[in-house]
């Protein structure tokens, strides 16, 4: 991930009343890696409290620009989103914060772009909206549909960091496993010994053994064992059939995880 | 959207310290839609603080079941899922917040599901984190991977939410548009009526005509522009040829957006 891609995302807040909120969002920015705080006329700022809850991140609040206006903010931008509650006088372009953030990450490799939150109580007004090119929404329930400010910052920086680490990601919840799968033939003969013993302690009727041994052939091809539990399951069933005296007992060791139980 | 797959969505908070970041969670989870919150042996609940952070969602709070131990947090769910910086010692499922998310929200059309959160300084013990089937995390920048509580909660609600309504969020970002689209060949009359008085006025040399003309087509065919905002731009040609004199000045009306211009 080149640095600069991050350099080139821009939060801006505007009007912000709360500097525990501004705090706030420095922190949740630089979890996902952004850096860029730009704060427009913010009401109390600097604040103890800002840094307070900024806790690791207050070189985020040192380092933000504090302007005026929008224009300030955002005049070098090629594309300013606005997070906003559905403009109802006029439809403007508008996308939900996943398909925004995948454009503004992808417009980030080329040129400055900004995400415009509002006035915690007021949001951004009509103006403010209509400077720019886009609107965001963060899908909320109906019955509940105020999402604090710093909440709404986090989200969106969640998603342009995901927008561009996504494609990194292991889609395999078993990625970074620390053994090897075992083998197909592995499970074969781990199915075979299960047998075998089962057999030797008479829970398995070899009269009757289909669905006893389909269900546990099912279970372990799902599951799809590493080959040291493999060695685990094979030790403990070799364990089992020295205790009844169907196999001689080793001298060295009785069910060891790196025994091949053969 | 079913009410009962969300109220099979459980997030389950471990011996959390803050009152406030018990209140901000039922917040963070109303307003992704959620209500089912399990608190087991919270520091300090109830709590005025967690009702003042939680704002309009106190009602979770008056219904949050508390427990003393995990096991009775989780018991009754098919899947349990714990949130985690990733566990070095041994390597468990694991996956990124919004797959497995995908994955929670899908079940939990079939069964109760739950997320996990461990303490503020020290998250879940080994022992919490392996009596779960899966371990999320939220990708962060190495940098500062320490996330608040409360937003690692909002961000799983989002993502939860998203798994179950993404598919119903248009990809259009016109998708609420007002008006019509202009039709192809509304365009079509638009880019001759400009060519038209672009001549008139002498800014078009008819003469060396096409790379000017081919840069307004290409704007206004990327533009899609709707059926009111041609018959404006019609109207507004109009204007300017009875100005110059191209055209009889109309009786009615100058350049009013219904008019063709026509």
């Amino acid at each position: 991930m080149a640095k600069g891609f991050f350099d080139n995302l821009r939060i801006v807040l505007v009007q912000t009343s709360h500097p525990g909120n501004i705090g706030a969002v420095a922190r949740a920015m630089k979890n996902m890696g952004l850096s860029q705080l730009v704060l427009v006329a913010p009401r109390r700022f600097p604040d103890e409290e800002a840094v307070w809850r900024a806790a690791h991140a207050s070189d985020l609040l040192e380092r933000a620009r504090i302007v005026s206006t929008l224009d300030e903010a955002v005049g070098d931008c090629g594309l300013v989103v606005a997070t906003s509650a559905r403009d109802r006088t006029i439809p403007w372009p508008a996308l939900d914060a996943r398909a925004a953030c995948r454009k503004l990450a992808a417009e980030s490799r080329q040129h400055p772009v900004a995400v415009v939150f509002g006035r915690e109580d007021r949001g951004l007004t009509n103006a403010e909206l209509r400077r720019c090119n886009l609107h965001l929404s963060i899908p909320t329930d109906e019955a509940y549909s105020s999402l604090n400010l710093a909440m709404a910052v986090q989200i969106v920086c969640y998603e342009l960091r995901m927008a561009l680490v996504e494609e990194t990601l292991p889609d395999d919840a078993m990625a970074d496993w620390d053994q090897a799968p075992a083998s197909n033939s592995d499970i074969e003969r781990l199915l075979d010994h299960f047998a075998e013993v089962l057999a030797q302690i008479g829970f398995l009727n070899p009269e009757a053994p289909r669905q006893l041994m389909t269900r546990l052939r099912r279970m372990f091809v799902r599951t799809r064992p590493d080959y040291m539990e493999v060695n685990i399951l094979r030790g403990m069933l070799t364990a089992v059939q020295q205790r009844v005296g169907a196999v001689a007992v080793k001298k060295e060791h009785g069910g060891a995880p790196d025994q091949s139980g053969e």
